[in-house]
Order: C-alpha cells, then sequence, then structure tokens
C-alpha cells in the first residue's frame, strides 16, 4: 500500500469538555485523512496502550457516582498513561512519519487538572514534561461549547467528571480558551454545535495546509 | 484507649532491594510500636489506598515476565499512587500525630527510578515532590543487602522487577547508599542478613530516640 507521507510525522490533539464530540470529530478526521492516502493512526487518553487502558480502568474504576482522586493522583495517572503512549505509540508513529490523531492530549492536563482542579500551572507543565519528553502537539482542534450544552448531550462518558459542578467546567472551557489564544498558530477553535461534516471539512483543510507546509522543499530537507 | 502521641505525627519508611525483608520489618515494627502504646498506622507502596491497589495492578497487571512499562509511565503511575496515600491516609495521620510505618516511599523512587532506570535525578525528585507536596520520611530505615543474595531469598513479590538483570539492581543498592550517606540523620541502614529481632530492636531504639526528640518540652511547643 503506498500513502503520501509528510517530511515529517504529524501529532493532532482534539480537545473539549465533557460531551463536546472530541472522539466523534477524531474518527472523522482519521477516515478523511486515511481517504487521502495517508498513513494515519487514532488513540485515545487515558488508554491506547496496555498499560494505559489498565491505569484507564484504574482511574474510572471506582465508576460513576465514586469521589474523585486526590488532584494530584489524577494529574499522575493520567500523565502516566501518556508516557506509555509517547513510548509505545507516539515515537515510533512519527519516526515512520505517520498522522496520530489523538482525542485529548496535554492541553487536558492543563486545562483539567490547572483550570478545573486549580493545580498549579507551573507543576501541572513539569509533569507533563516528564510524560511527552517534549513531543508535543502540532495541530489541536479545540471543541468548544458551553458546559451544560455538552453535559446535556448524550454521548458522554459517565464518569466522575460529569459529577462536578457547573463551575468545574466552565472553568476548564475558560482556560481551554485561554490556551487557544496564548497560541493561535497551533490552535484551531471549533464550533462544536455546527454538524460534524462541517467541522471534519475545516480541521481537514487546516492539517492538510500543514502537510503541505511541512513537506519536503525542492532542496529536499 | 489511651495511646501516647509524639508532638507531631512521624513518618518512618522501610527502603531496600527485592527480598531484603522489607515487609516483615515494617510489620514487626509496628507491632512493637503498638506494644509501646503509640497510634501506629502500617501501609505499603504503591497500593494502601482503593485507588492506590487499582494502580498497583495496572502496574503488575501483565504478570511476570512481562515487559516493564516505559520508564516515565512506572515513574509517574507510582507518583499518582504516593498522591492519594499522602492525601488519603499519610496527612490524616500526621494530624492525629500518630506514626505511620510504610513499606517504601519516595526514595524507592530515586533508588528504582533515577539510581536503576536511569531517569534524571531532577525529574525524579519534581515528580516526588508533586506526589507528596513536601511530606517527607522523617527516619528512614535501609535493609541493605547484596542483591543475588535477596533475590535468591524466598518471599520475594515475583514482579516483572526481578526479571530486570543483576546490574539493575546493584545499581539500586548503590543509590540507596549514596542517599543513605548524604543524610545520616535521617538513614538508619541495616544488614538485612540480620536476625529480625535484632533488626526490629535497632530499629525500634531510633524510632524511639526521635519520639522522644520531639516531645513537646517544658515550655511546650
Amino acid at each position: 500500500m503506498t500513502t503520501a507521507r509528510a517530511s515529517r510525522g504529524l501529532l493532532v490533539t482534539v480537545e473539549g469538555g465533557e460531551g463536546a464530540g472530541k472522539s466523534t470529530l477524531a474518527a472523522m478526521l482519521a477516515d478523511r485523512a486515511r481517504d487521502a492516502g495517508l498513513d494515519v493512526e487514532a488513540c485515545r487518553e487515558p488508554g491506547a496502550t496496555a498499560l494505559g487502558e489498565r491505569i484507564r480502568r484504574a482511574l474510572l474504576g471506582a465508576g460513576p457516582g465514586a469521589p474523585a482522586p486526590a488532584p494530584g493522583a489524577e494529574l499522575l495517572l493520567i500523565a502516566a498513561a501518556r508516557a506509555e503512549l509517547v513510548v509505545e505509540m507516539l515515537r515510533p508513529a512519527h519516526a515512520r512519519r505517520a498522522i496520530v490523531i489523538c482525542d485529548r492530549y496535554e492541553d487536558s492536563t492543563i486545562a483539567y487538572q490547572h483550570g478545573g482542579r486549580r493545580l498549579d500551572r507551573s507543576v501541572v507543565a513539569v509533569v507533563n514534561r516528564a510524560a511527552t519528553g517534549g513531543l508535543s502537539s502540532d495541530l489541536t482542534l479545540l471543541l468548544d461549547i458551553a458546559p451544560a450544552e455538552g453535559l446535556a448531550r448524550g454521548g458522554a462518558a459517565g464518569d466522575y467528571l460529569e459529577g462536578e459542578a457547573l463551575a468545574f467546567h466552565e472553568r476548564v472551557r475558560a482556560c481551554y480558551r485561554e490556551l487557544a489564544r496564548e497560541d493561535p498558530a497551533r490552535w484551531l477553535v471549533l464550533d462544536a454545535r455546527e454538524p460534524p461534516q462541517a467541522l471534519v471539512a475545516r480541521a481537514w483543510e487546516r492539517l492538510d495546509a500543514l502537510r503541505a507546509s511541512t513537506r519536503p522543499g525542492p532542496a529536499g530537507r
């Protein structure tokens, strides 16, 4: 099978609050990229690897309505799953210049653990760095939606996060929007109320432009 | 029930390589302290809390002979269990001025993840700090033994760590001994080949002296 390649691997991450439609957008964008002949891997956080899925069960294992873990424990647990993902999947995918589309990545940790739980941003940054070793998102899609609307949608995860007060989810959203303002070259903010086809079209347009900009020039690189 | 109290909570940690006899010493020391009328809690790492035990299963879940997790994932996972332990058990025990005896704590992470896995010591220190929030061991018992001898003993955990090369375990031991040299006021190095009764007697002597030194003086504190 022949696949088109960028000159380097690309990491596309999908971010947003509960019920924003991240997994749908991630799956549709992966299909769109595969239709274009690209080598694509899709993953979700926390999870994706054997250890990561065990960590996901450890985190969510207490079931809906159970108390949330201590904020520091939640931070480190999610980072642990990410560290395994980076080594097992992201670095190998990068090495073969594939495109990885990941449902949540380190910006989730800033938005939820700093924005939502109010952990110190520098602590979150240090732990993120320990997990990723500096492998960062090249394009970050923010599915923006009012928390009340997102939570009211079907298809939300039904985990302990949904039991958090609306104010928590409002802080998560505000933090995401601030992150997008800080680095508009990396972020694409999408209105999650738009139809999925419209969202994937805008995301693909941006991804395709990014691919083009990373293609080897005439002199090769 | 009346229990004697120090003027503050004390954390006693038991450290050492595989098969050194940590859990035996921790249990015997806890019994000795209870016999003296003290309020004692015993715990082990990773584990001790509901989330911590789920994390332990996630870490060891692949069974003996399975590949070790990525070093960064292992570091963060163990730290996550510790963060939950600190919030759920250590801080409440400190608040009521109890003595906690913990089978492994943050020095294990320095010895195994820095000494053994060769992760950067400053990264390990930052992650430890994120997990403990600065709640450190007051007395650290090192059960020192040659790795070949420890591994040959019965009662070792049978997990993936035992599959590491002897050189790994030698690095862990060397790191422990270096830590003890750096801070002799906190560490008590014990020869793990001594009989358990002799070990617990020496550990109790040191703990009792520490308690005496933290009792309120005549003016109170």
